[in-house]
């Protein structure tokens, strides 16, 4: 049995960065530990829970390996990889008691376990906790980048509110949540790592671009994988986000194109408490007789593509390698 | 009709702080007016909700007071006022969500109106605005103080969490509550006054001690309006914090000094759900029996005390005295 048959080769870019990156991320990793512990056991309790089940760490990696791609030598990457992450986790907590969510891939949510007012309050916890990180950092640049950021995801958190169980939303209303909501923290990410190498400002530029592009990428590409089998590989539940009446790329390109029955469908399903048995299934038979799940990734991959090409002023090097192989893997990882 | 017949004469040093940053303050309430603009339509009017039921600003007034107390003759202090408000704002609309209420000085909160999921993002947002307004004042220190400020809030309200429903909480664990929920935000948004004055580290140490003891002042009387005939006046509704199970220091005497039965009855109303129609009349006998509430006065007439013996580096000057009869009116607003 080879390495190839255990993990699938839509893998193989995050575990070149992992490679990459890994010495920095356990610091990264230790530091976060060290930075939750608080006399107020429920603080660590609560916030080591959302941060052991917290996935690939894909932010905080994205700023380890663009400080590298930009010859930075210190360990300013591995303080502000962990405020983003801390980022990250406080929008995490607060986004499972905004969806009311039970389960965050396969585990109970920190919501679900210790309720709502105590994941409100561990959330303003962590994200105070990454601003005292920041100001140890130093850097008044990279705190008004982080904190821009952060005015942004709840922005496009508000943003997204209005759009929930309205399917005539418009394509570039939506577009603006994702930017907001997921890519903003993805394009923060990347550019403080030319901004601690003291590289030009095309360079950060560049590297936010990147990001932003990236994010993009991999929310369309999550919101095709909410309707995907694959999904359930991934440890997480398909139809979340119908079930939730959230309105995606694939939904509104399908409400788009489909007849005054279809439209009263998905008025009726994705309204509060709208959804039967079977409609799940009828969502999905829509979705496919517009190719919407298809087109969506499509558009995912012209943002890879758009990332990718950002990279392009950076000399040939293996982290930009590993970093425009990351920009395919956001969108290869559905299939 | 004289004007001392319409504004009792506890809230004559509230009149004089008014004046005597009333220009300032007029600066500050533009600045959070036009810093909650955003596109997305949800967030001012969700945040001009909560800005406008705001009550007193006293902490945002505080910071220009002591930006004046130490000479300072910038604009810096209006944009960190603002930030000071904000961070207060954004904790109202959380502690709003996690306390379930209703009602705020008689007007509905902004979870009953808008729910819960906009009032934990918007409050995102506007702590977001804070940091990227501290951004643009510049200074790291300020940044720092306001950061630990933030993280020191959010660990009071998880502490004061553990607590509910368990009037067996120790003196010393109630007054970390409090010190961290209420008085962090007095002490910096003081503090920071003489830091961007550039003071001497001893004046700011001894404003962050005048605000932290005013914030436990200011606190404690609050828990004694809780159960005040005083507090209809003020528009707020009696019996709040018992109606939440919340334990506050004059429940915390009583139980400390009742005997069984007593103890039996604190455990009772104050657990989940515990409540019978005539429990907030006998709940009062017995604060009144062990004198509670006048303990609980006397505590914070001593932490007033404490916060204008505080002020006494600094030389005598009408600004001195306005903040030390502030001082005294956080106390003798209960009468």
């Amino acid at each position: 049995m080879t390495l190839a048959a255990t993990s699938p080769p839509a893998a193989e870019p995050l575990a070149a960065l992992q490679a990459l990156v890994g010495a920095d991320m356990a610091r990264v990793n230790a530091l976060i530990l060290e930075r939750m512990q608080n006399e107020v056991a429920l603080i660590p309790q609560l916030a080591g829970h959302i941060v052991a089940s917290g996935g690939k760490r894909l932010r905080p990696m994205l700023t380890l390996a663009s400080a590298r791609l930009c010859g930075y030598e210190g360990r300013r990457h591995v303080d502000l990889a962990a405020c983003v992450e801390f980022i990250h986790t406080a929008t995490l907590l607060h986004d499972d008691v905004v969806d009311e969510s039970m389960l965050r891939r396969g585990t109970e949510t920190a919501n679900a376990v210790w309720g709502n007012q105590a994941s409100v309050l561990v959330g303003d916890f962590l994200f105070s906790r990454s601003f005292q990180l920041m100001v140890d950092v130093g850097s008044l640049e990279v705190l008004g980048i982080l904190a821009n950021a952060s005015a942004t995801i709840a922005e496009g958190e508000v943003r997204q509110l209005a759009t929930v169980s309205r399917p005539e939303t418009g394509i570039a209303d939506y577009l603006k949540v994702v930017e907001g909501k997921t890519a903003a923290l993805f394009a923060a990410a990347c550019r403080i790592g030319a901004v601690i190498a003291d590289r030009p400002r095309a360079e950060a530029d560049a590297l936010e671009t990147y990001g932003m592009n990236l994010g993009i990428a991999f929310q369309l590409a999550d919101d095709v994988l909410d309707y995907s089998a694959r999904q359930a590989d991934l440890g997480k539940t398909v139809g979340d986000d119908f079930a939730e009446g959230k309105v995606t790329l694939p939904v509104i390109l399908a409400f788009e194109r489909g007849n005054g029955e279809e439209r009263a469908f998905w008025q009726r399903v994705l309204g509060q408490d709208g959804r039967e048995a079977g409609d799940f299934r009828k969502a999905l038979a829509l979705l496919r007789r517009h190719d919407t799940l298809a087109e969506t990734l499509d558009r995912a991959r012209s943002h890879a593509e758009d990332a990718k090409r950002a990279l392009r002023s950076f000399g040939d090097s293996p982290v930009r390698a590993v970093l425009a192989d990351i920009a395919d893997f956001c969108v290869d990882r559905v299939y």
